[in-house]
């Protein structure tokens, strides 16, 4: 009896991927069909050609790709992201200028910035003092004075609207391992905050406190304690059920648990002391800003490995999504933001209320946790949506498109697997696996901040120009 | 054509279960089959008998045992424990003696103690002044003049040796539904410690600091705080990867970050502040005696449903494992403790080195925590041994053996199902499935310590020793 005979006289059973036709078609004379909805990569006429042309490089060893892509790997995984100082941005941050406000992802102008990046525009105007109220600072805004420029320009990344003014305390992260810094602003919390757009008389305020209180006790703690490590609390976070973008409850708690002690040690009024361990143990996101900090310094000491397709950068103005990539500079390969498909939203809001996808936080992505690490958090699914056996599925996925695993970052239910790691810009064009961000979602208008929290796919495109533009400068 | 035409015109694919002489006399002739390793309980006369009789008692309704467990099972999953304050164990601890040591598991005899209870012991009469060396202090012991007592006789729980003494600071958990109280100790943290054994001037130090220091500062902040929830406190930890037993991490942070702004505020010396920060820091199982007090309050509440065979007490004392019954009022059944056969020792340290099973904290299982929610903590093989795989292979087997779920206690990785709780005597024996427990190893010499954690079965022979008495009393 052969294999084929044997086949049809058992019972049909077929899983049937793609085209949807033949399953209807066969569940109409009664098998019963499993249906993989998926499709081929739909490679245009341009996309085909960079990936003939990428082979012909790959042929022709006028670079190494490979071996490009291992070394920018190995320094990605290698960093050893610390925690040292804090200072205001305009004495830290290299470039920064008295009349410049940072803003997240790629370059942005006043005219196209989305709404909560307008707010939060508006709202450091306020808290800079340079408008008295909310309709001078948006004639200032408009005015050409103030100088726009992404965090990413200046070693720095900033959560949401990223805006980033030059009173604000920053943290500095230094890698141990390749010398570069990274900057980051402290994290105000959930709901009313400035980095979703909101600029009210409570949110500036809370900035002010931030500044005046809040910054000089950090700032002594950790002084005191000479430096904080970071790619070991986040080592220890992902072991707790974070992922390091939008669950930091462990890695919060971690920090908090080494900065207790020190405050306590440095700061004599028991009030302050008090207040401010309430505001982190009162802010389970206290960490996130850190945590992209940590991927920044991470990725920054990958960028301008000649050959390399792995991407370094993924941020959101709101408005455009854009990468970076190190075999290609400085250059940003953009396409438009789009809102989560998948969220839950706060009580009173729906997805007519989002913006679309905005923000540095996926920095985290980039550097291979957040999104790509969901598997290690489970129970994020009741912030973000979704089910905990589809966010094993999407760190799974993940390692399809990526360069290597990061053994320092592991997921405990994957048997203590690597995290996926190093986005690699020719497989997700070649596999048409986007990768995929786990987000907050802030209100589409300017001054009301958080509506909720979804799942989002980068957008095809960015990748596909980025490989344009990698064949096109390596051919 | 018929199903049966149909099974064996297609290919024969086998499942093999139990005897493995099948499965080998079809591998023989070439088939493919899945053995699994499984054996019917094997009930000698008198368990058979009490199946039997049990099933009569159904039958006759003479008393509703279904009814009887969901009562008990509401019991335990509807307690509130709160830890509401600290105190002198003589103080606080109803029947506490001046000349008494409480002590882990069942009762047991000077004589018949264990090395790591003797040590416990020893070290118990050195901190209480009663003897100056420890040749006065085993003297002492012998003498009869100290009473011993296990804790579970006085609303009271103690990891390991489990040996609290009239000085000792204590908590008091009280559960606000049912108005019932818990007492634990304070704990030490992790090796040379007195409840492993160790009876050292270091370990006799640490006692008396923790006396003079360390609780009066957690007294005045537990104050403050007017309480603190330990049911909220367990559920979230759940979702951070612990499980409550030999994964208190999570459930330390969040204590920590509760009971810091307190602590500042209540006691006026940093030094004391950082030092009472830094060793409840440094230690990730200060949690862990809580979490016990949580199980008793919880279970205790749960104590004499009529007709009940939810188990209300597992503990071991390091030479019996014993248990009690709810609708058994204050028996104990026991059988001898084993070595855990799968463990992860210490460098060092190997299997000879190791006590049986000893320790209250198995009442973390029989609440329905501990190595029943061993899933939601894959990261504790890593401690105990075992993979991530098997750990969730553990929780899901406990659901065959217990009352409900508790929804409060989750499994994020099971789709956030509830932990499974209110192990029932009947269906333990009558399924052959022992209740499973995660645990730390003590040296079998007193002295010494903490040797390592593993994984450990309890005894049948406690289950049928308790059916048997059940039917005996509702027959």
């Amino acid at each position: 009896m052969s294999k084929v005979n044997e086949l049809f006289k058992s019972e049909l059973k077929v899983i049937n991927i793609g085209l949807t036709a033949f399953a209807d078609s066969l569940r109409a004379t009664g098998y019963k069909v499993v249906h993989v909805d998926w499709s081929p990569p739909a490679f245009g006429e341009d996309v085909r050609e960079a990936l003939d042309k990428f082979n012909e490089i790959v042929i022709s060893k006028k670079v190494d790709i490979e071996k490009a892509n291992e070394e920018a790997f190995k320094r990605l995984v290698s960093a050893r992201p610390k925690l040292v100082r804090m200072g205001k941005a305009l004495d830290l941050i290299p470039g920064m200028k008295s009349n410049m406000l940072l803003h997240a992802g790629p370059p942005v102008t006043w005219d196209r910035m989305c709404g909560p990046m307008k707010g939060a525009v508006l709202g450091a105007i306020l808290y800079e003092g340079w408008a008295e109220n909310l309709e001078d600072a948006e004639k200032l805004a408009q005015s050409g004075k103030i100088e726009f420029s992404p965090c990413h320009h200046h070693q720095a990344v900033g959560p949401m609207a990223g805006v980033v003014s030059p009173s604000m305390p920053v943290f500095e992260i230094v890698n141990e391992t390749y010398g570069n810094k990274a900057y980051t602003n402290m994290n105000e919390g959930l709901g009313k905050v400035l980095r979703m757009g909101a600029y009210s008389k409570e949110v500036i305020e809370r900035l002010k406190w931030m500044e005046s209180v809040l910054y000089p006790t950090l700032s002594r703690a950790i002084e005191y304690l000479g430096g904080i490590d970071l790619k070991n609390i986040l080592a220890q976070a992902l072991h707790m059920g974070d992922e390091g973008h939008n669950r930091n409850r462990a890695a919060t708690s971690i920090l908090f648990r080494q900065l207790a002690p020190a405050i306590v040690k440095t700061t004599s009024d028991t009030d302050v002391v008090e207040r401010v361990l309430k505001f982190i143990d009162g802010n389970d996101h206290f960490f996130l800003n850190l945590s992209m900090a940590t991927a920044k310094a991470s990725l920054d000491a990958a960028r301008n490995i000649e050959g390399s397709t792995m991407v370094v950068v993924m941020a959101r103005n709101g408005t455009d999504f854009g990468i970076q990539v190190s075999g290609l500079g400085d250059e940003w390969f953009t396409a438009p933001a789009e809102v989560p498909p998948n969220a839950l939203y706060f009580p009173g809001f729906t997805k007519e209320d989002a913006n679309p996808d905005i923000g540095d936080s996926s920095i985290t992505e980039t550097a291979g946790w957040g999104g790509f690490a969901i598997a290690a958090a489970p129970a994020i699914v009741q912030f973000t949506g979704g089910t905990p056996q589809e966010a094993i599925n999407k760190t799974k996925m993940m390692y399809e498109i990526t360069i290597g695993e990061n053994t320092t970052y592991q997921v405990p239910y994957l048997n203590f697997r690597g995290t996926p790691t190093g986005i690699d810009v020719k497989a997700v064009v070649e596999k048409g696996i986007p990768p995929f961000i786990d987000t907050g979602i802030a209100h589409k208008m300017p001054g009301i901040g958080q509506v909720g929290a979804g799942l989002v796919d980068a957008p095809m495109e960015v990748f596909k120009k980025a490989l344009i533009a990698f064949v096109k400068k390596y051919s």
